[in-house]
């Protein structure tokens, strides 16, 4: 009732509402915090931590998630422009917050955390306009369970709907979807410092051998490639490395590679190899004082934005080591999995493409009104209406009568198959009403007295319109095309 | 060329040496640290925190993996008793120092990262030993894709082997398998703090609206069940609730739940309930001041062991947090997937039963040597082999002359099968060597004649043993069993 007076003052006054059951906003490019969320805090001696060359904009209609986004984010350096919580969203929506995003020229990258979609429309210009002007955008949607589901639809009123409808219009406008926290800032991570790759050819770089195989493990199930490196650059390496070091990829420069510049070196001599589209630097970033990479080596590399270098501790990092790397700007990423997954989707959402829009004119909307004849409607029946509606069918003959089957043989050919219609039988093998793979005229004739006669054995109060005469299909692959009308988008195809 | 020295001289002394290339060992039970791991080092004003009230004990083939799972470890609070790494095994292997932590009674879950296992007797002993004393072992396997393999061999020379292998025997012993450090460390850290769970029934118990969602989402799609609580507990919690609260599951306590004793006191009616195995609290505590449990209230709970109670911040949690958690005796974990795969494999470990090992006296090993006549053998030669060996077959006949055949009808049976045999003939079906079905006398005289003539058509010079008469097969889901010697683990069925 609160809410629906605040919604009302909404429209009244023309002023536009956040919420309520929403954390409010924060924008770190106007400097304000509209917000009680206790992770937007500044603590004294503690500047933030800048990494990213790009911005992340963060929609949520969670302000917790929100914000909790936000807190991850910042830890690891990247730069944000705005955290904004929806809530239940009594004026404004999800998807008029992620069209400012799109359009927002401080904001680079989107992250949407989503309940359920209200303000179906505009998500969905703002998606297409995303995926138009190549704004990427990763989104964790929930509800996906039967209990997430059944809270989703007391928390903020949203109706969580078909997961599957959700991801198929994500895919369409090609979303990054990720399930998990870190996984989905790691992606963030990922985009905000590093260009799209040009294809799947992973090198993975290390100082320690056992780190350096788990790290190519991971990239490798993920589906990319760890290539072999070539005679000639193995070459080139070789001669930074001491001799139990390896060079084939992963490469493992050993601990002596860092001292002794065959690291960074390293990274120099892949960042301009057309054999490696990423490079993955697997390494240990706990140390408080020492850092294996010089500013003044590391950024430039970085600032080319030749192909994404990534790199990944498996020590936890330190602070030291975080302030370190962003001032070259990079981060230090510590989930190996999530790095896995996160250069996986680098790669495909290099690959995407939007599909241009359906062409209007051929989408001429038909009155297929006066098909609907009955409740149930037989295959002939069902068939017709679907022609009606620009649907390509085999050609088949609706036979009534006996002397129609000559007619029928002659335009649809052997081998043939015959069905009885009616609508009181939308089962007709259950009652013998089908006969496949028809070869001469004799079979024809004794299949439709032996349909018919089925059809008043079995059902004899079935009104039959006759015997369908259609072609037999050839073996081949048998697809299902259903259509459904989804609360959330609308009509779908599944 | 000095390993082999130092392997010498192991032998010759007695003193027993782990590595080369190998960071050492690190022990939290004597205080002992034989190693340059940095990840050790002690700071000024940081006392160690712990959380649990079991120890893991850690065996890495990798010096750098094996400190940083105990970096990380360490940073949540998980005890320890030793991190042990082996490196290139020139005298002791993990197979040994694994076996060493299975009988070690300061040693209660243990951790191992494995290149390639070297002294395979001794590991799989200590494998079934840990099974038959319920000790937890977690394990990651690397080198299983081709560049991880290529790897590991170079590393610590360790045949990385085929992983298949490697897994089918860690399921024999109900090991837990991680692919990634988080994820380990998560599972060691449920493992120290909690009793296993009675079944997969999760409440999940949260402050965020949204982020409970996710909790349901993330067991759930984990296979674990979130069930709708019933009317009586229900009713109960939601006297401790404001009016906008959830009690269905997941339980929303809302802010307000933490202040008025809510969240407490619905994690005592949780625990003691017999509707859930396990509860999954989901809140944020990234606060360096407050704290939603009073430690008077919280520990006596986790004190009864009953069920798992496993606490998960979607911000990051503060050292603060960490530390007071820790003194009631639970971790807080920030990866809300590893949490859920987590809690997925204590289901599973919760319900592992070892397999008796096979009875030694009905594995008679008899000699079929007599039966290798030849590189190829015929199908009834083949089959005579697995008879001899004990493997029951279907009864058939090798007819030889065609005044045979009456006989072989008779104790076959119709409908029958009839195959020719030939050394030279491996693919019967391309010479038209198979007539299946057969149900008739007749058919089976005019199809010996055919398959004869068939193979002196297609293949004249083959020698021709007969045909094999036999029962056709039954319609069923037809199975093929394959067996191989693997480098690692010796004979395997697939």
């Amino acid at each position: 009732a609160m809410q629906d007076a605040i919604a009302e003052l909404a429209k009244r006054t023309g002023m536009r509402i956040s919420g309520p059951n929403a954390e409010g906003f924060y924008s770190e490019v106007q400097r304000v915090a509209a917000t009680f969320s206790p992770t937007v805090d500044v603590k004294p001696n503690e500047p933030r931590l800048i990494a990213t060359r790009r911005r992340i904009g963060i929609v949520a209609q969670s302000g917790g998630i929100g914000f909790a986004i936000y807190h991850r984010a910042r830890a690891l350096g990247i730069a944000l422009s705005y955290v904004i919580s929806a809530g239940n969203e009594s004026d404004l929506g999800a998807g008029e917050f992620f069209e400012y995003m799109v359009q927002d020229s401080s904001t680079d990258v989107i992250l949407l955390f989503i309940e359920g979609i209200r303000d179906v429309e505009k998500f969905l210009a703002a998606a297409r306009r995303a995926a138009e002007v190549g704004k990427p955008v990763i989104v964790t949607k929930v509800g996906r369970s039967g209990a997430g589901e059944r809270a989703a639809a007391s928390h903020t009123a949203s109706m969580a709907g078909w997961s599957a409808a959700y991801d198929a219009v994500f895919a369409k406008y090609g979303f990054i979807v990720s399930n998990d926290l870190d996984e989905a800032v790691t992606i963030a991570a990922l985009l905000t410092t590093n260009p799209m790759p040009k294809g799947d050819r992973v090198a993975v770089l290390t100082v320690s051998g056992g780190a350096g195989i788990w790290g190519a493990d991971t990239v490798a199930m993920q589906g990319l490639q760890v290539p072999e490196l070539s005679e000639t650059i193995q070459a080139e390496i070789s001669k930074l490395l001491p001799s139990y070091g390896a060079t084939r990829n992963p490469i493992d420069v050993t601990a002596q590679g860092v001292h002794s510049g065959g690291l960074q070196k390293s990274i120099d001599l892949l960042d301009v190899s057309d054999e490696v589209d990423a490079i993955l630097v697997v390494l240990s970033l706990s140390s408080d004082t020492r850092m294996p990479f010089k500013q003044a080596e590391l950024k430039p590399v970085l600032d080319a934005q030749n192909k994404p270098v990534v790199f990944y501790s498996y020590t936890l990092p330190s602070d030291f080591a975080r302030k370190e790397l962003a001032a070259s700007g990079a981060i230090v990423l510590s989930g190996l999995t999530h790095v896995g997954v996160g250069m996986r989707q680098m790669v495909q959402r290099a690959k995407f493409t939007l599909a241009p829009p359906a062409d209007a004119s051929t989408l001429v909307l038909r009155d297929i009104s006066a098909h609907l004849t009955s409740a149930k409607l037989s295959e002939s029946d069902s068939k017709a209406l679907l022609r009606e509606a620009g649907i390509a069918l085999p050609d088949e003959v609706l036979v009534t009568e006996k002397s129609a089957l000559d007619g029928a043989i002659a335009r649809v050919g052997f081998p043939l198959v015959m069905k009885i219609q009616s609508h009181d039988i939308p089962h007709k093998s259950e009652v013998g009403g089908v006969r496949v793979n028809i070869a001469t005229k004799g079979e024809v004739f004794l299949a439709y007295e032996a349909l018919l006669e089925n059809a008043r054995r079995h059902r004899p109060d079935a009104a039959i319109q006759g015997i369908l005469v259609g072609p037999m299909a050839k073996k081949g692959v048998e697809i299902i095309i259903g259509t459904m009308l989804d609360k959330t988008f609308g009509p779908m195809i599944m």
